[in-house]
C-alpha cells in the first residue's frame, strides 16, 4: 500500500466526495458526506478540517478542491476560465486557496465558461474535472462528443479535441426538489414508492412538447380531474423534466455518436430510457473511475 | 342602500375576497385576506364562520363560493362540469355545501374540465366564475376570444358562445415563487427593487426559445460568470416564465383580436409588454367589476 500523497475533494452545492490517492495514483480511501457549500453556511474552514481529520496519516498531503465551493456563493470565487482552455491544461490553472489556515496546502480547480452567440452564457464546477477524467479514461482519440452529466443542474457539454465547444445546462434536478418540497404538486410527490417507467417515459413522450410550466399544470390537471392517480406525479414531472432535455437535443441536431453518460446509477438509468426512445445510443462511464482519473490528471506536477 | 341579500367568495389557494350584495345587486360591502385554502389547514367551518361575522347584519343570507375551496385538497371537491357546459348555465350547477354547521346555505361553484385530443386535460376552479362575469361586462356578441387571467396558475382561456373551447394554464407564478424562496437563484431573488422592465423584456425576448428549465440556468450563468448584475434576476426570471406563456401563443396561432386581461394590476402590466413586443392588442378588465358582475349573475333566482 503506498502512502498518502494527495487529497482530491468534489465539494457541491449538496454532497462532498472526497478520495485520498497514494503518489501512483492508486485510491487509497474515499469519504462522502452531506457537507456540501450550502449545508457549511459559510463555515468551510472548519468543514475542511473536520474532513482532513478522518485521514490523519495524510496531516501534509497537498489538496485539490473542485465544484461549486469555488463559486460565487462559495468559499473563494475562482474566475472560470475560457472554455477553448483545453481541459487537460486544468492542472496549471488550479488556484491557491486564501485562507491562512490551508495556505501553501490547498488549490481550487477553475470551472469552465463558455459564451456563445446572443449573449449566450453557460457554466460548469466540478464537471470540468469529471470531463478530464473522461478525457483520461478514454483517451483523446475516442473523446469527441456528446456528454450527459445529470443532476441537480443537468449539463449536456460537447467535447472536441479535449475542449468544451458546446454546453448546455437545465435546472431538471433543482426544479424536480422544490416541485418535491412546496406548492401544489408537493402533497403527491413526497412518496415515490408507486414509481412507473411506463408514466415516466409517456410524460417525457407526451409532455415535452409543451412549454414546461404548462406540462407541470397538465400534471395536477389530471389528478384533479381524476385522470391519473396522485401516486404517478414523482415520475410524470420527473418525465416532463427530462423529457425536456431530450426533446431539446432534437431541436440542437442529433448526436453523431454515443452519448457519454457520468453521474448516478438512478439518474443514468431514467436518461437511458429517454435515450432509447429517442433512438439515440448512450455510453454509462463510471464516476467513481471518473474522478480517479481526473485527480490523478490532476496531482502530476507540471 | 339595499338590505344584504348574497354573499359571494371567491376563496383561492392564497386568497380569499368576499363581496356582500343587495337584493338588486348593488355592492354593499368587500373583505379580502389571506385566509386562503392553504392558510385555513383544514379549518374552513371556522374560517367561514369568523368571515362571515364581519357582516352580522347579513347573518341569514345565501352564501356562494368559487375557487380552489372546492378542489380536490379544499373543504367539499365539486365535480368540474364539461367545458361545453355555457358559462351562464352556471347557476344551475352550483352545489350545496354538506357541512352541518352551513346546509342550507352555501353553495359552491363547480370548476370546469376541459379535455382535448391525446389526453390533454386542463381545470380551472374560480377563473370560470371570473369569465362567467367577463361575458355579463362584455355582452355576449362581444365577448368571443381569448382571455388571460395570470397569476399563481396563468389561465389563457378562449370562449366562443359563451362557453370555453380552448385552455392552456401555465405554473408561471407557482414556479417564481418556489425560485424566489428557495435554491440556486433564490439570493438574488428576494429584493426586487432593482426591477428593471428593460431586463424584463429582454429575457421574455431573447430566453423564452430555450427550454424553459435552461433559460432559468442562463440567468444563473449570466451572474456566475459577471455578465449580468444579481439585481436583474427577478425581472430576468420573471421575463423567462412570461415571455415563455408569449412565445407559445405563437407556436397555437396568433389570437384574431384583442386578448381581454382579467388580473392583478402588477401582473396585467408585464402581459401587456409582452403583447406589445408580440404585436398583440389587449384589453385590461376591471376585477372587482368582472367579479362583481359574476355574483349577479350567480345570485339571480332560477
Amino acid at each position: 500500500m503506498g502512502r498518502p500523497a494527495f487529497i482530491g475533494i468534489d465539494w457541491g452545492n449538496t454532497h462532498r466526495r472526497a478520495m485520498l490517492l497514494a503518489a501512483d495514483g492508486s485510491l487509497l480511501a474515499q469519504h462522502a458526506d452531506g457537507q456540501g457549500m450550502l449545508a457549511c453556511e459559510g463555515r468551510f474552514g472548519p468543514a475542511l478540517q473536520a474532513l482532513l481529520q478522518i485521514w490523519p496519516e495524510a496531516h501534509e498531503v497537498p489538496v485539490v478542491m473542485a465544484g461549486a465551493i469555488g463559486s460565487i456563493n462559495g468559499w473563494q470565487e475562482v474566475p472560470y476560465v475560457d472554455a477553448r482552455t483545453p481541459l487537460r491544461d486544468l492542472p496549471a490553472h488550479l488556484v491557491p486557496l486564501r485562507d491562512e489556515a490551508f495556505r501553501g496546502r490547498c488549490r481550487l480547480v477553475p470551472g469552465v465558461c463558455l459564451e456563445g452567440e446572443g449573449g449566450q452564457v453557460d457554466v460548469m464546477r466540478g464537471e470540468e474535472t469529471q470531463l478530464l477524467g473522461a478525457l483520461e479514461l478514454l483517451g483523446d482519440a475516442a473523446s469527441d462528443g456528446w456528454y450527459l452529466l445529470p443532476g441537480t443542474h443537468s449539463k449536456w457539454v460537447r467535447l472536441e479535441q479535449g475542449a468544451v465547444v458546446a454546453q448546455r445546462t437545465y435546472m431538471s434536478g433543482e426544479l424536480f426538489a422544490l416541485l418535491r418540497d412546496r406548492g401544489s404538486l408537493a402533497a403527491w410527490m413526497q412518496d415515490a414508492s408507486g414509481w412507473d417507467d411506463a408514466v415516466f417515459e409517456r410524460a417525457a413522450d407526451e409532455l415535452s412538447d409543451d412549454a414546461l410550466s404548462q406540462a407541470l399544470f397538465t400534471v395536477r390537471a389530471r389528478v384533479a380531474a381524476h385522470r391519473m392517480p396522485g401516486s404517478d406525479v414523482p415520475a410524470c414531472v420527473s418525465g416532463v423534466l427530462l423529457g425536456a432535455e431530450w426533446r431539446d437535443l432534437q431541436r440542437h441536431g442529433r448526436p453523431d455518436g454515443a452519448v457519454r453518460l457520468i453521474g448516478e446509477p438512478a439518474l443514468v438509468r431514467l436518461h437511458t430510457l429517454c435515450a432509447r426512445r429517442a433512438g439515440v445510443a448512450v455510453q454509462a462511464l463510471d464516476v467513481q473511475q471518473v474522478q480517479l482519473k481526473a485527480w490523478q490528471a490532476l496531482m502530476k506536477p507540471r
